[in-house]
């Protein structure tokens, strides 16, 4: 494929499952070895795939590898920055500044934990065996979930390895990944955030690409230096256009294999929704910002966040609204149901999957909207009081407790804004709805709920140990309205456990299962974080009414800062401002030394850092 | 308009007569001072206008200004490149090695005639007299351009200027245009040609953009360097981000006051007929050209020009798909049509001239293909045939005589490929089809009209000695389609000209005239390649996903080379390739030095070198 990584995601995400190019985050069982083996005149071989599987590293929710015989890993700058961030200090401000470790003694320890992937088992037949034939889909779910978790223990206790459960193709294939972990991790060398993020949310997802979004750590196993028997090499030359070049690493999640009514409401439900979402929340922190420097400096972090979130997925519905896109999805579907349709056996399995599908999406659509809406109630307080609930009755949170201490007049900002919305979306009869208002205005209702006295520590720690009738009995509007949020989500989240996602997963299984025995295996399945192995060449591309360069140079990275008349620090908060360390180097560079280079892989976000 | 050139170009071809932000091509004696001085507290007085207007040169289809006080003249290399490929040679390569005249001795004398624009005058009361209320619509038409031809012979005998009719807002004004002419004009400067085409039709039409695409000339009178008394200084100081800039030139043809049947008939017929036509030319020149390197040679600037074309009537044919914007053609249309219903003089001068309009290009719709594939026929045998024939029968040719030798195996392939063209479009009972094939293959029919004894001039120049009747009676099959396309084309064009073209003449003045009675002479007219003004802000713009920087620079250029890993030369014809004292000196050159810069004016065509 011809086409940059932006594009190639976005095309992707929606592409149907039969195969367009170089398509495929591809399992290391199973490679398309023939098609690469006739198009490039290269497949790899078992000690090749050993080789580059067992230099790769699972970092949580992103990639790196071991790139040295002394344990040196290379990620992006980004996927090493939470960790790096914590041991930052105000007076050693690692991101900002970057960092050198320039002996070993200077590798500074950051908490992280990395995994190499040393076995990978398959027991689909073990766990599809769990599920009794014509059982209800809820209970064929938890019956195969159960058998899951089973089988993970097993190959644990056997392998000695972390083990973690990979369903693969909705549920086609179930398998246990064993990995090797490592839990002492260095910093060895960060360049300044200015320059990993240089073009800042720009110049994100897009090509030609200046950032230097790199960092360097280093494993350590009893206080030394880990060897891996495996890691990868560094090229002696670069690449050139056309070279082949491949991609191991962790891709998060698409949803390909999705049916066209799941695409359908992703389109008209989810998609928009989310994007409403995030717009209100960027709406709230950029009026909060500018009412100072200080509180701009607040919003920042979260506002970049928010904007390469809202970049992603505005790309994603954009994929879907491409007509022609779908109309390629909607015409393999219809191939596969006729196919189907035809063979008893498969229509006796999954005839109907598609109609099933549909009808729990159907129900969905008076469950998702109202549950994205309460799920997405800001501030601390509210977070703070669910957990206090919550702890009395005990139910496990479902999210994530307090969210970090944001300013009272912030989070009454972001109230205000969600009322308004929550008004809009539930409709003003809604017992959430009026029970958060009160007959206020949003603005109004917003600062009584955020100034609860509630908020202190203290009085939270008082009223819990006054225990659970104290609790439900409290006539304070926060906690009265956390009371009903909680109730009022777990009551919806019950009945889309049941009646759509259990229906969900159930034929998404069985429609997998239909689509091996037409078809073949001869496809990949969806990401899911586990390791998958891309490929494709060096590309030019066409774009912007012309060829795109495949490499960005150095000499580019310093155009791109020159090009703004002289004044980048001025411009987008200084988004492409070079460090001066690196203005008063540029005469000591060389302009043609190749930067960034384009390539025309399918990846997604978890893939950073491979 | 924060936005680059091109999608300006692209959105005001089709924009509305009502304004958008700084849209529009104004006439000097028609600026829109008031808004200037609102939105950017400057509004040129006289003197101010009458300087750039007298620093203004028309460079026939281009523009140009003198920039010293010694008649130093600064324009585009491509406007310059037709008049300096004519005195180059063999031995000395104006174009492709560039040329600096170290003296004035040195300056070489190009054939050129440049002109200032001196006066205007407007003689629309005195053409209109001339046609008679109530006249069929051909004879008014008629009457209107001889009016307009005398006024030009009278103001030329008055002023003893060089002067031109300018028929503005499609009929709504008649001026005279009257110019001093310049016709010692000698080449001072020239880069090579790959720094002026660098980046070559990729790069074309488009922003980021690293060609130097500059020449310098001077104008002389009597033997000397001519002094102009208006000439535009070089700034001390690159603009900056924000700072308003004027473009005055001659920009060619828009035709942005054309009514909605009219835009439609373009959608619909000619523009997809004019890039299908391109499209064939140039898969013939590839075709040819791949067979060996020299053939490569002799299409390649074809090839340039027509993917040049191709380019901008894509882009043009894109900004008529676009529903948006033709919707509001469609309500501006609907607005002033509603206007003129209800003032009972206007609905009697204009009220039937959109149906009017409408109903000729109903019955162009069986013209125009046919016309337009007639016209297209290629090779240099037809064309020399049919100036024979025209030759006897006293008829001009209505296009240019022969079009220059190419080699009879490309003419062949030419004519092979137009037949298939003209068999699709004009249907395989037309009587030029069947004449031209006479039950061959188009390859075959193509091969001997091309190889007609008649290719020979003295063959050609006996048998016009001959006489009339020898021509008529020739039994060659070439000479046979050249008289049965020439009377077919004449009967055609004679249909075109006077149910078409002269019903769309009239009925456009009209509609003219009644939007200057509705909405006053706020507006400017449509391009016509008369000297105009327009402004606006030096910009950055968003594309490509992220904002693009609106100042390039050397270092980006360079940049531009090494993007392509170090093979710029093997890459399209080295589009990209810097020449090698470029190269050598890279080090010498500050690569923060701005080199091109993006500003938001609505320009078109002929503006080339303003």
């Amino acid at each position: 494929m011809r086409i940059p990584i932006l594009v190639a995601l976005l095309a992707a995400i929606i592409s149907p499952s039969t195969l367009h190019a170089d398509e495929g985050m591809w399992t290391f069982d199973n490679l398309p070895l023939k098609r690469m083996q006739e198009k490039y005149s290269f497949a790899p071989d078992k000690a090749w795939l050993d080789h580059v599987r067992l230099s790769a590293l699972h970092f949580g929710g992103a990639s790196g590898s071991f790139v040295s015989a002394d344990g040196l890993i290379l990620t992006n700058h980004h996927v090493g920055r939470g960790a790096v961030g914590r041991i930052s200090t105000k007076e050693r401000d690692l991101l900002k500044d970057g960092y050198i470790a320039r002996t070993r003694d200077a590798e500074l320890k950051v908490t992280m934990t990395l995994r190499v992937l040393q076995l990978m088992e398959n027991v689909t037949e073990k766990v599809n065996a769990a599920a009794k034939p014509g059982a209800p889909e809820a209970e064929s779910v938890q019956a195969r979930k159960k058998a899951l978790e089973e089988a993970v223990k097993e190959v644990e206790q056997r392998s000695k390895l972390s083990c973690s459960p990979v369903t693969l193709y909705q549920g086609g294939e179930y398998w246990v990944y064993g990995y090797e972990a490592f839990d002492d991790i260095r910093l060895v060398a960060a360049p300044e955030l200015q320059m990993a993020m240089f073009g800042g949310d720009f110049d994100n997802f897009t090509y030609p690409r200046h950032s230097l979004d790199f960092m360097l750590f280093r494993a350590y196993k009893d206080g030394k230096p880990y060897q891996p028997k495996h890691y990868l090499k560094w090229a002696q030359t670069g690449p050139r256009i056309g070279d082949l070049t491949f991609v191991v690493g962790h891709p998060g999640s698409t949803n390909r294999l999705w049916t066209l009514a799941q695409m359908n409401f992703a389109k008209e439900v989810t998609s928009p929704l989310g994007i409403r979402g995030s717009e209100r929340q960027r709406e709230v922190l950029l009026r909060y910002g500018k009412q100072d420097p200080e509180k701009a400096r607040q919003v920042q972090t979260s506002l970049l966040g928010i904007e390469n979130g809202l970049k992603a997925s505005k790309g994603y519905f954009a994929g879907l609204l491409d007509d022609e896109a779908m109309k390629r999805v909607q015409a393999a579907e219809a191939e596969l149901r006729g196919r189907v349709a035809k063979d008893p056996k498969l229509q006796a399995q999954a005839g109907e999957s598609w109609t099933r599908i549909e009808a729990a999406l159907k129900i969905n659509r008076s469950l998702a909207p109202a549950l994205t809406v309460l799920n997405g109630a800001p501030g601390s307080v509210l977070a703070q009081l669910r957990t206090l609930v919550r702890g009395t009755e005990g139910t496990a949170p479902r999210r994530g407790g307090a969210r970090g201490a944001v300013a009272e007049e912030l989070e009454a900002m972001q109230l205000a804004a969600w009322l308004v919305e929550a008004k809009a979306i539930l409709g003003v009869q809604h017992p959430i709805v009026m029970q958060a208002l009160a007959g206020k205005t949003p603005e109004e209702a917003a600062k009584v709920l955020t100034a609860s006295p509630l908020r202190d520590e203290a009085a939270r720690k008082n009223l819990a140990a006054a225990g659970k009738e104290a609790i439900q009995a409290s006539g304070d509007p926060a906690l009265a309205l956390a009371r009903l949020l909680g109730a009022t989500v777990r009551d919806l989240q019950k009945q889309q456990d049941e009646q759509v996602t259990a229906v969900i997963q159930e034929h998404a299984a069985r429609i997998a299962k239909a689509r091996f025995a037409v078809y073949g295996k001869d496809t990949y399945p969806d990401a899911t974080g586990s390791l998958r192995l891309t490929y494709g060449p060096v590309s030019t591309y066409e774009a912007n009414g012309t060829r795109v360069q495949p490499f960005t140079t150095m000499g580019g990275l310093f155009d791109r800062h020159f090009g703004w008349g002289g004044n980048a620090a001025a411009i987008e908060n200084g988004a492409w401002a070079l460090p001066q360390r690196w203005l008063d180097s540029e005469k000591r560079l060389d302009a043609s030394t190749p930067y960034n280079f384009c390539h025309a892989v399918d990846i997604i976000g978890g893939n950073s850092g491979s």
